[in-house]
């Protein structure tokens, strides 16, 4: 069963020749302009398409397309780079004859070379003509860099007395940490929502999806999510409030929380896919600090690859994450099986328990006693392969 | 050329049978009682031994001999583990005939499993005995876990009109981040100093040696740093400040320094030696952030194992740091090679400058170009080898 467009939505994905092989250049595109939601990375180091793409959405520009290179990020370029952002944008536009505004650009790939816009330009009339109801997959693979699977997730649900579809494309892969770092995701939905309950919608689903995965700690300087609806179901408009809202934010929800943990399954070199769960903390806040440092802290990854639950390790993050605990409060159970609690190991905990840490998915559950604060944190183990593509990515 | 050990002060370290193989036990002893200076780790999670010299230190007891168990950091142990403690500094101090808070006890090793006192006990008679002046090697062998050579670094300095020796001994490898994590550090001088003038001098040591190191980013339950100083070289009283104090700061910071460099050279796995200065920055506190994010990142450390000058990397892992900063004013420069300036890419970055990160010891530097705050952090490459080590560290 193939995932579809909205309503009103076209995509495409072709190779242009800004890579070697693999396809490098996608487009989205609504027949009627969209109002649109974004967040873009906080690193002070922001990619030229993301300063140009702030740009125009802080004019209010309506906006019918979304045009993705991979292979260069477009990044530490200068103004030459703005420059390149802006062609791309122009160019695009002219051949979809709409405003210059209108076209959206993401870039994705290495940092600080120059691009070379000319594979580029060339490929948009063809990428153009090629815009398909069933381009998803062909767009979904144009955004991929080291990715070994394209990514998509959707929903189908009614709201304001309609049928409303809701995809969602991403790319991930490497670099990914809390702050959402290296992701590109494009969730297209044909309801027609105000664009304040879109921006409402889109932060608050963020929190548990794309701000709450981690793969190797660091954040990338293009991170894009971008929430785009054309109201094409023809619903009543949904405002930021009431029944139909939250129907939509449930749904926008599980498409983030599907395609970020796509994203950590698809993490660099890894392996086991591993959920860091903390209770009982303070806060939210310090919840998500602790389970940030868990999941974060590589002896905790090596750990998990070497199947070994050693679970002192856990401890020793939480404690050192800054958040305030009573380590003889600390609750601390793997895959089910509890090692730490009331201040003491438990009785079993010889190391051997060989059923921890041996399956595909690992939890880790960590209760402070000291709160009501939750959070959860996905990341996945680092493995040497890891290491192997990230030593020669630009060689 | 062999280091010594300060006058009045005695050292051994044997295999009690803790460990398989290795020396496990080592002793540093002092004939007279010491003043001392001491710093822990600020992770929440503290070992028994931790705990147990910090109150005993508070309580100003004057000591005479600190004993190191290896291969059990005694940590998350509970009031077991504090009794176990206080059984080594009781065991200890009765073999040594002095008073039991004389004696201070550190221990590293794995977390949460109970000490097995017995060999460490019965072993002490044993120690005691090869007390030697020349015993030096053996001890800074017996507080070894995963580290490959011992570190031993000393300074012989004249002040308040006498030779003064200071010998300092350290372990380190794995889990080391800023904050001095899984360090024991054990710096012996035969200096006559005030308590207050000792406490001084080690806290501005730290900031530029043991806080100023990164290997994997974790933060060790049980870092400990130790000054002591026995006045055994009848110098007049050195007090907090004059030339006296500032030669004794100055060979305690080379002494420091000295040992945090080998305890990073000997990083679990590690290949190259790391330094990252940033330059630059708004205040220090702004540089050392910097630095910290810059050594931190782990694709940072996969571009140095990999001879890869991705400089975007380093402006990328800068820029997400938290500091204010202009990615256009960024100076970045790679052993001595500038890849970034003035808002753009040098002209001959092409990826394929042979000279850089192929040395053994690598140079980071980063110039932010917005104020004066410098700061220098010390780090390693992540090898393949470190994920092996960790992986398998329990079973």
């Amino acid at each position: 069963m193939g995932h579809k467009l909205p309503k009103g939505f076209l995509a495409n994905g072709i190779h242009c020749g800004a890579k070697k092989k693999r396809k490098d250049l996608s487009l989205f595109y609504s027949e009627s302009p969209c109002a649109v939601a974004a967040l873009f990375t906080r690193n002070l180091v922001k990619a030229a398409p993301v300063v140009l793409a702030r740009e125009q959405l802080n004019k209010n520009a309506r906006t019918n397309a979304v045009v993705v290179n991979s292979g260069n990020a477009n990044c530490m370029t200068g103004e030459r780079g703005m420059n390149d952002a802006r062609l791309m944008a122009r160019a695009m536009a002219e051949v979809l004859k709409v405003p210059e505004d209108a076209v959206l650009v993401s870039s994705t790939g290495i940092i600080g070379e120059y691009m070379d816009t000319r594979p580029i330009i060339r490929g948009m009339a063809h990428l153009a003509a090629g815009l398909s109801s069933d381009g998803l997959v062909a767009a979904a693979e144009g955004i991929m860099t080291t990715d070994r699977f394209y990514k998509i997730a959707s929903r189908t649900f009614v709201a304001g007395g309609k049928k409303i579809v809701m995809t969602g494309v991403a790319k991930g892969a490497g670099m990914v940490k809390p702050d959402m770092a290296t992701i590109l995701c494009y969730i297209l939905t044909d309801a027609n929502i105000s664009q304040k309950a879109l921006k409402k919608a889109l932060a608050s689903s963020a929190g548990d999806s794309f701000h709450a995965i981690t793969v190797d700690g660091d954040m990338s300087t293009n991170d894009t999510v971008m929430l785009l609806a054309n109201g094409a179901s023809g619903n009543k408009l949904i405002a930021g409030r009431g029944k139909d809202f939250e129907t939509f934010q449930k749904n926008l929800n599980a498409v983030s929380v599907e395609l970020a943990k796509m994203i950590v399954r698809d993490g660099e070199g890894a392996g086991k896919f591993i959920e860091v769960k903390v209770k009982g903390a303070r806060s939210r806040a310090d919840a998500k600090k602790a389970a940030d440092a868990v999941a974060g802290s590589l002896l905790v990854k090596c750990a998990v690859l070497g199947g070994d639950p050693n679970w002192g390790r856990i401890a020793s993050s939480a404690g050192a994450s800054g958040v305030d605990l009573d380590p003889n409060k600390m609750e601390i159970v793997l895959d089910g099986v509890t090692f730490f609690k009331n201040g003491r190991a438990a009785a079993h905990v010889n190391r051997k328990v060989s059923s921890v840490f041996k399956g595909e998915d690992v939890r880790i559950e960590l209760n402070l006693h000291g709160g009501r604060g939750e959070a959860v944190v996905y990341t996945c183990e680092i493995s040497k392969k890891y290491i192997t593509l990230n030593s020669y990515y630009t060689t």
